[in-house]
């Protein structure tokens, strides 16, 4: 039967699933070092999140003589830390859990958004400092306004689906996404993203972080936002980020913070993770949480259970659905 | 024409829409003693919002020999600050705007809940003081649980609506409610309260505060909470009271919250305010916000139109649909 390491922590359950399935599983964090030296050459599948780096030269090492890796399973959506290309070329297949952790992005991205048009977190700070900041924190509300969503995939239209039912209107940028989706989900759909930014006092960030991504937020397009809502109301602008770091300019958006282009900004991703030192955190209108997009008991059993269903299949021969290099196989 | 005293303030709009009327408006906060001494007897209305204080012996002093009070307006929707029984035999109405902040307190509500199961606060404040706490912020979704909320007026309707659309179900306990009402918003009544916390991992107040509600929430109901999911997920209990302060015993939740009992709880309103000195404040599982339910520009807005038309019509001789106290017209 197969060996499979899981590098970055898996749900009990699904652990579970692949020993009753007749697998071996061993749950150990290697090492850049060790993974560079071709660990994972002894094993038929790997399992990580985020943490573990999967380089060119960490694929170039893991063929081994008796066993070599055939399978990457990224527990959860990114694969930013996984050299496609290597992996395609040494024929080995990646996969990911698409879906498992949608619905707690979705949820984060809804109270991101209201934390930050309700100063909840700053609420929060100035009465644990000792201060009753009531007269300071009169904020605005999302009914009414319209949402612009960059990218309009799965976790999109499931902030959408909320956000309508508070009384916000849908516009979206996704040059990949069938017109009758968004139609569909009662979303504009826009040809052109700065548009996007032109109509809509609040952006929430949904699509991946790539070359065509990098920076998209940034400070020209900050500046088109309008400030003032459909319903008159000068709410000012608002960014929520919890997709990935990198495609939003953080310098730019200390700028806006400071000029006063952006009224509050939310990220849970960031360009550098873990944050050291970042001066983003030190203003007043910043909202950080520290990358718990899919930190939910829920999410991280769903996705435990499908990358073990899809691991189960993978070794019985059988093609993954989430495969994201299908040329391998 | 009428002359009308503001004196916790009231949105510009507002004040125009009476001058333009024809009416004399002061805007000025008085003091206690000045409020004592009559000053209000010269007034045909005054417009408060909570740090009036209408005492008896305000009402009493308020009729005078050119001028008498007529109308005590309250921007806003509690009255705990003004005596009902004093200003009914003084002959004087007392009216509200209840419906204007509705949407302001649904929004607060759902981040609240979204702020506490995520740990939206606890990420901020951590990332803040230089820690990335990604591990220890595991948080749970709302979906798939159920939200219990006591007292199913306007604003726990508008929290269910945006709650089903994240995937929770509802009960509610109002023994005022027609069933039929609970059942047009797909909502599970219960003769019972105690039902309502032995169901519900999420509970959100939205009744008045007064002699029956005082200390509902108190040590007793939180132990009958079941900690787990109808999903099967561990996801704790969890309390939000952006209501009115007292309807939650404090010492009750603070204990909870050391015990367990409790995973979070998150309370705009305060037995005192504003809070000095509150332990529960120390406690890394309480996120608090300064009463600031119905701050923002949209209700304020809102707020100070619906009074403005509502003393306009008041002076002309019909009676505010909102009056508090019918018997006196």
């Amino acid at each position: 039967m197969g060996r499979i390491a899981v590098t970055d922590g898996m749900d009990d359950s699904a652990v579970k699933q692949l020993e009753d399935a007749g697998h071996e599983v061993v749950l150990k964090h290697y090492s850049k070092e060790e993974l560079e030296a071709g660990i994972l050459s002894d094993f038929d599948a790997v399992v990580i999140r985020s943490a573990t780096k999967i380089t060119d030269k960490v694929i170039r090492s893991s063929s081994g003589r008796k066993r070599s890796l055939k399978l990457i399973g990224r527990a959860g959506v990114g694969v930013d830390n996984i050299n496609m290309d290597a992996a395609t070329k040494s024929k080995i297949a990646v996969c990911n859990t698409p879906s498992s952790s949608t619905n707690a992005v979705v949820e984060l991205t809804i109270g991101h958004l209201l934390s930050c048009t309700r100063h909840i977190t700053t609420g929060d700070r100035t009465l644990r400092n000792g201060k009753w900041e009531k007269k300071n924190l009169r904020g605005s509300e999302l009914s009414g306004k319209r949402l612009g969503l960059i990218g309009f995939g799965r976790i999109a239209q499931g902030v959408g689906k909320v956000a309508r039912s508070i009384g916000m209107t849908l516009h979206a940028y996704d040059p990949y996404l069938p017109a009758e989706i968004a139609a569909d989900q009662h979303c504009t759909l826009h040809d052109n993203i700065d548009d996007v930014f032109r109509l809509c006092t609040h952006i929430s960030i949904h699509c991946n972080h790539s070359a065509e991504t990098h920076h998209l937020v940034n400070s020209e397009r900050i500046s088109m936002m309008p400030g003032i809502g459909i319903d008159g109301v000068e709410c000012g602008n608002h960014l929520v980020n919890c997709a990935r770091g990198g495609i939003v300019d953080e310098v730019a958006v200390l700028n806006a913070l400071e000029s006063g282009a952006l009224s509050s900004v939310a990220l849970d991703v960031f360009e550098v993770e873990p944050v050291v030192d970042n001066p983003l955190l030190n203003h007043r209108n910043f909202h950080g949480t520290p990358h718990i997009g899919a930190a939910t008991y829920e999410a991280q059993a769903r996705i435990g259970q499908e990358m073990a269903a899809l691991i189960i299949d993978f070794l019985k021969g059988r093609k993954p659905k989430s495969i994201l290099n299908p040329e391998v196989i």
